[in-house]
């Protein structure tokens, strides 16, 4: 095989998408400060209990894991950055009160999410620590469509569900975990059949709840029915109300909901949701609250957040026009270059891309999109002229 | 053992840090940019081979190996970004004229590189391919100089050496790898004894010529001095007189040299330099030519290049003060907050930092520095006060 073969799942960013995406990264990590999220950066590598402590079977088996030389441990290639960041939070600023946090960059994954999907995300996401009420959520949903209305992602469709809706449903039934794997991946696949399958042992009214779920997507109705044909219990009506708030606070997107949708990371404790838009196959960003995720850490605060995958928004993003350079001459070295040199160093200065024209290179094509060039005008002076 | 800490030699990036450390990544890329270097992604995962071949044993230690389940393949983590964008310009770029690409991302280590050194830098670098004149030498010298000087590192001492010279030295000597890496490592440490002891075999000429070697060090004097004591072959001709040329054409920095000075990658073949500044313990900068590099893609073509850590730039870049932000009170839902929603979203998007108090965390010591509140002026208006 080809030393250049890259790995499946695996793919380089070659110059126009990779400038895109370095624009998208800014634009991203600027809307979030702009909120006032502190930034940080976590490793990519950990000891494999701090990333995977608590945050489910899933996210294991996506992890990449190798031997530490230094000290024989096992390490992980983080394959999602909340659980480093909720250590973070817990550990490293250990603050009384509110913690905003933002990240930027590469995640690993040992399998492909979906059938197309790259293996190597570059995840962004924010999160807030510290305050359990629901301006928090309402906060992080308005700045996750602030983020991707700063990409110029529109419209967008902000699609909301509940965790604590399907747990409380459950509670009381002793499913094991595959059972209940199963039981979420036809939830969210609205696959009937298989439900009532799975859930065959279960009592009656669980049993009609689950597969009324499956029913319950759409719009703002979705909710008034679910409070009549789900049980009353204070998980699912928390849940529901919760719901209701949010949908009627925030701005900018169309609002849905799908009560059965639990994809995404386990550690969602509840309102969860997406964010889509069309010619995207799935949803663009997901987030949710995670109350429970900094516990392995020693500090379970409340916790909200979303993250998103900077490679995929490129596809969304609309494609945009390269900046266009300014093609000169090579400079004569010594004195006689020195003008030459100068105009060129004033123009990269103020902003302008200037490429030099390698000697014995001018003829080339010029792969860089160059619109103007440096030469000398009527009274000898070097200036821009159109191409 | 906990599970907050970290393998040896990896840290988080805290928030003041991490800032800076973002603000040096944009004018490290915006200056390359502003050269007309186009930015590159290569991945974080490929194939062993087409990492490791021909790059020499020292970058195949410094790599974390693992398998694909995908593929049952042996891959690595990068450990160095030169050998991806060689193949990057051979065979996705393919280019018949001259490629200018940068790049910035983190690289992985198995063992730190010094005592104090992180095992994840992050690498910032930019090459040139397909022009094999000093011109390009000459270029990429000035871009790092450039690149430094936008970070406001600052004074700045370049450092040249050519792999030319001990490689035509040591023609016609058979010495095993080790022995080389032995002899080199003594070289570089200007250990006269090691050497001694290394040589002690090789024609007497050679040995002279390398224990001359280690004193040829300091300024332009050097080159004078070499050129009486080292033999006339054409690869010493050929790298004292390119060594000359550099240190005439380049702008911006103090020149010196040290002819025995063979750290960093092995795949240099021709000049090579460090550059360095007060405070830092070891070159901020290193690069040069590396003409062979790309052979293993197929495409054998020129290239300089030059690479450097922006996480160890961040501790001689000197501390920049954090923005400062605005306190605003949580705005109420519903009609009543939408004009405080309005004048937030205004100086959002003016560029501010709005830090909205959560409710019940009003009276908290605020983390991020507000040194403006928004609040109510006489008028009854929303407006920015100072605190």
């Amino acid at each position: 095989m080809s030393a250049w073969v890259l790995p499946d799942h695996i793919a380089d960013v070659l110059p126009s998408e990779a400038r895109h995406i370095e624009e998208l990264r800014r634009e991203l990590l600027d809307t979030a400060r702009a909120y006032g999220y502190e930034l940080v950066m976590p490793p990519m590598l950990e000891h494999l209990e701090s990333l995977l402590t608590g945050t489910g079977e899933a996210l294991d088996l996506q992890t990449f894991k190798l031997v530490d030389q230094l000290s024989g441990r096992m390490l992980g290639l983080r394959a999602d950055t909340t659980p480093q960041v909720a250590r973070i939070d817990a550990h490293l600023l250990n603050r009384q009160g509110v913690a905003r946090l933002c990240y930027c960059g590469p995640v690993l994954h040992t399998r492909p999410d979906r059938p197309h999907a790259t293996r190597e995300p570059l995840q962004f996401g924010a999160e807030i620590y510290g305050h359990a009420g629901l301006e928090a959520d309402l906060e992080i949903l308005q700045l996750a469509l602030d983020c991707l209305r700063a990409t110029k992602v529109e419209p967008l469709t902000l699609d909301m569900a509940d965790a604590r809706i399907v747990r409380s449903l459950l509670s009381g039934t002793a499913l094991g975990s595959d059972r209940l794997a199963a039981l979420h991946a036809a939830l969210a696949a609205k696959d009937a059949t298989e439900l009532a399958t799975l859930t065959r042992d279960l009592p009656q009214a669980t049993r009609e709840a689950l597969l009324a779920l499956i029913g319950l997507y759409g719009d703002a109705k979705v909710l008034a029915e679910a409070a009549k044909v789900l049980p009353p219990t204070p998980g699912i009506r928390q849940g529901l109300e919760h719901l209701q708030w949010l949908a009627g606070h925030v701005e900018g997107a169309r609002v849905s909901f799908d009560l059965a949708d639990l994809r995404g990371y386990a550690y969602y404790s509840g309102v969860r949701f997406g964010i889509y838009t069309p010619g995207a196959s799935d949803a663009l960003v997901r987030g949710g609250r995670y109350d429970e995720v900094g516990a392995v850490f020693g500090r379970n605060r409340p916790a909200v957040g979303f993250s998103l995958d900077v490679r995929e928004l490129v596809g969304v993003a609309g494609k945009r026009p390269l900046k266009a350079a300014i093609r000169a001459p090579w400079p004569d070295t010594g004195a006689g270059g020195a003008e030459l040199r100068a105009a060129i160093a004033a123009l990269r200065h103020a902003g302008e891309v200037v490429v030099c024209a390698l000697p014995g290179h001018d003829s080339e094509v010029e792969e860089f999109h160059c619109d103007r060039e440096l030469a000398r005008d009527a009274a000898g002076r070097w200036a821009v002229r159109s191409l």
